[in-house]
């Protein structure tokens, strides 16, 4: 039984999370440096790259179907983003995610502008039935994925909706997926369906860093090496990413600047900064 | 009759391109957030996501034929850039102008390298035939085009030909095809073959920023969205790139950290800092 | 008899490399600005085309088969990383080497994760057998390299050997191959199989910089599109980018303004500056 299905059936009774664990998986990911196969969209690649290697994890993006098992194989984690699903990204998607079942390997499924295409939703479903650890989307595409499902009814799907409108969808769609779900925003929420905690760190101009978004995914992977907990890894990664955000934020003139400053500070982070500027609900 | 014929016969009579419709068209673009479907090469689509981010317009860049229509009802304007032209994105590049066209939706050519190869040349006339509301290039690619039609008797394609050099196979070409013809340099200037506009902003260290042109094309395509007239538009995008690079260059130390200058700057620009700015002729 | 051969049997009765010589290569890259093409991953491509741009050179990096000739021949020199071999990819990397070995261009082999997979192998002789003028790669790399010719006996591999482990294999690698082979690390070394050198400069943090190294393969095809002599050549790449490193290093805050600050630093550098800052051993 893998890693893949502790979001299941064994996280159930955890402790609530303190900073002391969060700062335990940020020296984790520091000290295994663990392997962390990611595909993702190549607008987000380099800086996925980037947020991967400044938090000690190992990247491999590989999409080359005739690899993939082995790739998959020496991975600690894997992260999958549907962003620009030409046939050959997407015939990769669905291998690695049936490879990171196969081998037992948590995942991270990244939904994003699922709400675009019934071609991005097929894909979806034959993504969704390798069962993936962690489900990380905006609000908009965690309502596109429930209503796919029929668990959306009565919800509707708001072209800009907010976290909070997404929640019961989001918890709707743990339960029906036996994944944890993180529905992004101001607020970070991440439920496994019972439980659920938000990160409330970040900021505003966070949304206008190209990639950003599907960098956290790839975080939440690397996390997952670190965390066995599914519930926790994804709190551990929204929190890194939103304290990274947050702090560097104060010094920055851009969301360019921003997305350079994220990963520099994710690099330099310390346990004492780290647990201080936390704010998880 | 869609938006990508108005240059061809709606807009000769408009009047002189003042300072104040161009901060008009960035206002616009912060209001309405535009998404723009962009196909542009790996080099250049990070900054060219973050550029349209950045001035408020929501980026789509993907190359999946699967969803090609979907994503191009969806968007207000399409770019194609022709760069790295693998089989696969070319066939997407041809199934975007042709669905931009089929939509009504008006639609920017990049003939980026256009002169490097036969295999470009017959990917132009297959993109041309789909009538781009607006074409991109530099010097070299503006007199290539020109050449390619028949169009640049006399005129010779240098290796590294000034701007002034194609304002005559630029001229030529926006009368040929009934497109806005931008050729960018030293002084940006545009044409639809009638009136013409020089944008003289931007600052020499621009040419060493990888993308930056392509980023340039995906804000024309931006302009488009918020600016019913093709010349104006292009104005418009000539002139928040060169703006923003302007400025960007008083403070930064070399091409990488102008790039990321020029994002954040067209994130924070305000009208009356573009207005003072703005040079055009 | 093309550049692509020199290094087996042109080279050898070179004097030792001076600073001199080092810093006329970088003015003869501003001067002459030599189109490069690279085949890279696209993590590392918008970094491979900014440290080519920063230096003088004019990057091309398409991958569609239908122009590789084109390109290839219009090239002074080629590069191509085996990062993410795709299919279509891998096709490509093929090609280019083929048409540089056919046009009597210099390339460059990066073998990048090259102990990944079996399809890595494979790749691997099908482009070894096409006679790279340097290889360049990391300790792990170049072990496996030699560890696939039946070169390594004895000398195992190792998860994160050190660039001395991996000398031994790199002077086998050079004789057996006839390439000149650079193994980076603390210190990076270039050897021909007879000659060696050393080059002391950079940074730890550089390590964490996402695609750094594949940007070095990069700037190694344009030293050798200025530089006849491969062992030079090689050396000239790892100085400019060490360098670059170490004086970027002392004045940013993490890997990402790390990136930005090589660029920049290229961009800028100084005949004086370089020949004071190398460590050539």
């Amino acid at each position: 039984m893998g890693r893949g299905d502790a979001g299941a059936d064994g996280t159930m009774g955890r402790p609530v999370i303190a900073p002391m664990p969060l700062a335990d998986g940020l020296a984790g990911l520091r000290n295994r440096r663990p392997v962390i196969h990611s595909i993702t969209n190549p607008v987000a690649i380099a800086l996925a790259a980037g947020v991967l290697q400044a938090v000690g994890a190992r990247p491999v993006m590989t999409e080359a179907l005739e690899e993939m098992d082995d790739v998959v194989r020496a991975a600690a984690a894997v992260t999958v983003n549907i962003g620009m699903p030409s046939t050959a990204r997407a015939d990769a998607m669905v291998a690695a995610a049936a490879a990171a079942r196969q081998a037992g390997r948590p995942w991270v499924l990244d939904p994003v502008g699922v709400g675009a295409s019934p071609h991005r939703r097929g894909l979806m479903h034959a993504l969704l039935a390798n069962r993936p650890t962690v489900i990380r989307g905006n609000a908009d595409e965690v309502l596109a994925l429930a209503d796919m499902g029929g668990l959306a009814d009565g919800i509707g799907i708001d072209a800009q909706a907010t976290v909070e409108a997404a929640l019961p969808a989001a918890a709707a769609l743990a339960q029906a997926t036996a994944s944890v779900v993180m529905v992004t925003g101001k607020v970070d929420h991440v439920t496994d369906g019972v439980r659920s905690f938000g990160v409330a760190n970040g900021h505003p101009m966070m949304t206008r860093v190209s990639g950003l978004g599907c960098a956290l995914t790839c975080l939440t992977g690397a996390a997952l090496a670190v965390e066995p907990d599914p519930l926790t890894a994804a709190v551990l990664a929204a929190a890194l990413m939103g304290v990274a955000g947050e702090i560097a934020a104060t010094s920055v003139a851009g969301p360019a600047t921003l997305a350079a400053g994220i990963v520099d500070t994710l690099f330099g982070l310390d346990a004492r900064t780290f647990q201080r500027t936390l704010r998880v609900q």
